[in-house]
């Protein structure tokens, strides 16, 4: 699909006049490029007939590649918002409907909005996510090839373990392999141990000793698609009831990606997963939803949370995570990555083993 | 300052009658606490009397240390902007003014304001910015410790210089080496030859050869506060006209130092780097401002752009980083980091040499 026919679709789906987008993924998904800048704002705005990227001179060479039909740039000192609304109001009649994209920070919205009388706004997150969630068969192969390379990373983990290790130490080396293989961002939480109890704990000076679990969560963005995979392993044998855990998640885990097809609802998926922890008698330590959507960011539509009734279609991609914590003790989650399609779930990382890999 | 009273500032600062904060240098500033979350809005309320901590149950091992007086933990599937609003309209009476953090993306501002009604809203970024520009004394001297920390890995850059290696290789190890030592974020820009000519690009697999510059922009983030500094070196002897535009750019770095004192606008310290570089024939060369400030954000007030009438204070900090970029060929930039005194500028990056540094 083109990006002018994807800014079509969105603008029809929203059913705004114009719109006007600044985070990095929605922008990358109906321009091609993929810019980040701080306090400078840089916004596709869009309607029917054109779409202008406004952006700091500053980034002149990376707006150079947008697939849009002019760009404005300008300089610091230059007012942004009135350059916008100034577009806006030649893209829109008086009275029309401009759409905005909710991650833009409230500041760049209010800025706009100072200069321009007369429009009804609105935010267009659930256009854009809608549109976007559906992926066509480029997407998903660019899904496929994302997740292949996060794969062979996770390979080589195994042989990275030691003891003495830090946490910091494994997460740089996990980055910097995605890096020189062509990975364009790539982060890797790694806990051990208690620290593994706390799911978004990123990583620390903490060293790693016998007898103690690892866990990997990492992901990885390769033309413009998230991979994210989490794995658990243990240096040696793993703590007491580590591995009757793990096994009660990776039951879970699996029950979730059984239960994928189209026409189920995303609560479905997590209710599927999350019966296997309560039955276990460990549903109080599940404290969070079964997945997330995976494409230009590593969590967009579908969410697989409890009592969605989000309706599942064949091109959504979503990660399946279930995991159990037991605070101060250690934590386990297993995460894949999954396509639906007519006949299931196509699981993207069924390369990788799901039991604790002892080391 | 205790955070109660920072708290106290930003109301009176605002003249609202509550806010709410969700940028994690605002809420580091204003409950003690950095929390980065993705789509899960985690917000500080607080009116003249109260602190809230809005946050989901995923970050409540990270929330504990936060300094406020009460927390408010949600689970994924309750509806954080209702508790949000129920929250606000507790601690401000009907048609009461609430300001909003304009860096929260605009769908937390439009969830919120969807559940209140009745109450004046307005940002309250330039009072955020405003109170947290002028530094105490124990805010400077972590800026120092900063500083410190970053020359020292700057120092290490000639030894790590060699033909083939990559930006990306490079950017890696002055990051990890950041982290070993306590950094709690760290980013290195590093650009060989026609690279450094634009400025915003971050490292890649290009490799170095003998007889080309290399730029390393890198900032770290010790307790809370950054340090930022650009030094210029060269594999062998650098280019032609590398060490004339080095001296430029560094006259015109200096210019702009020695200009800071309080009662000076930022404007004017712009204008004092700008007019070296223009008067050496390179004005069209030099695309940005001179500085930004620098505190818990990389990029805050005051901003040392052209035409600026903001007036410094003591205890205002900032960088001075004019640079002449020539495309397609190399660029160069000087940047350091300076602290507004009653005597003029304490310069915190003075144990660095300006001049292009040949290995």
């Amino acid at each position: 699909m083109g990006f002018r026919e994807r800014r079509a679709r969105v603008l029809g789906e929203a059913g705004v006049d114009a719109f006007v987008v600044g985070y990095p993924a929605n922008m990358r998904y109906l321009a091609g490029v993929w810019i980040e800048t701080y306090e400078r704002p840089c916004l596709l705005l869009a309607g029917p007939s054109q779409a202008i990227l406004l952006a700091p001179e500053l980034e002149a060479e990376r707006v150079r590649r947008a697939v849009v039909d002019e760009v404005i740039l300008y300089r610091d000192g230059e007012n942004p918002y009135a350059l916008a609304a100034e577009t806006l109001k030649a893209l829109v009649d008086r009275g029309g409907r401009i759409g905005f994209d909710g991650w833009i920070p409230l500041r760049h919205y209010m800025g706009i909005i100072g200069e321009i009388r007369g429009a009804e706004v609105l935010l267009i997150d659930d256009a854009l996510y809608r549109v976007r969630e559906v992926k066509d068969e480029e997407e998903v192969e660019a899904l496929r090839r994302s997740a292949n390379l996060l794969q062979e990373i996770f390979k080589e983990i195994p042989g990275m373990l030691e003891q003495g290790i830090s946490e910091a130490d494994l997460s740089f080396e996990l980055v910097r392999k995605a890096y020189r293989r062509g990975a364009e961002d790539a982060h890797a939480l790694v806990q051990f141990a208690e620290n593994s109890a706390v799911p978004h704990h990123s990583y620390s000076q903490r060293t790693l000793g016998q007898g103690e679990l690892v866990l990997v969560d990492m992901v990885l963005r390769l033309d413009g698609y998230y991979s994210d995979i989490t794995r658990i392993y243990s240096l040696g044998d793993p703590p007491r009831k580590a591995h009757r855990i793990a096994g009660i998640v990776e039951k879970a885990n699996s029950a979730a990606r059984m239960k994928a097809r189209p026409g189920i609802t995303a609560g479905m998926i997590d209710e599927a997963a999350r019966r296997v922890i309560v039955e276990a008698g460990y549903g109080k330590y599940f404290i969070h939803r079964t997945g997330h959507g995976l494409g230009l960011e590593v969590h967009e539509r579908p969410y697989i949370a409890p009592g969605s009734s989000e309706v599942l279609e064949e091109g959504m991609v979503f990660t399946v995570e279930p995991g159990v914590y037991l605070p101060g003790r250690f934590g386990v989650r297993i995460e894949d990555d999954v396509v639906v399609t007519s006949r299931g779930a196509e699981v993207l990382t069924d390369r990788l083993p799901r039991e604790i890999i002892v080391v």
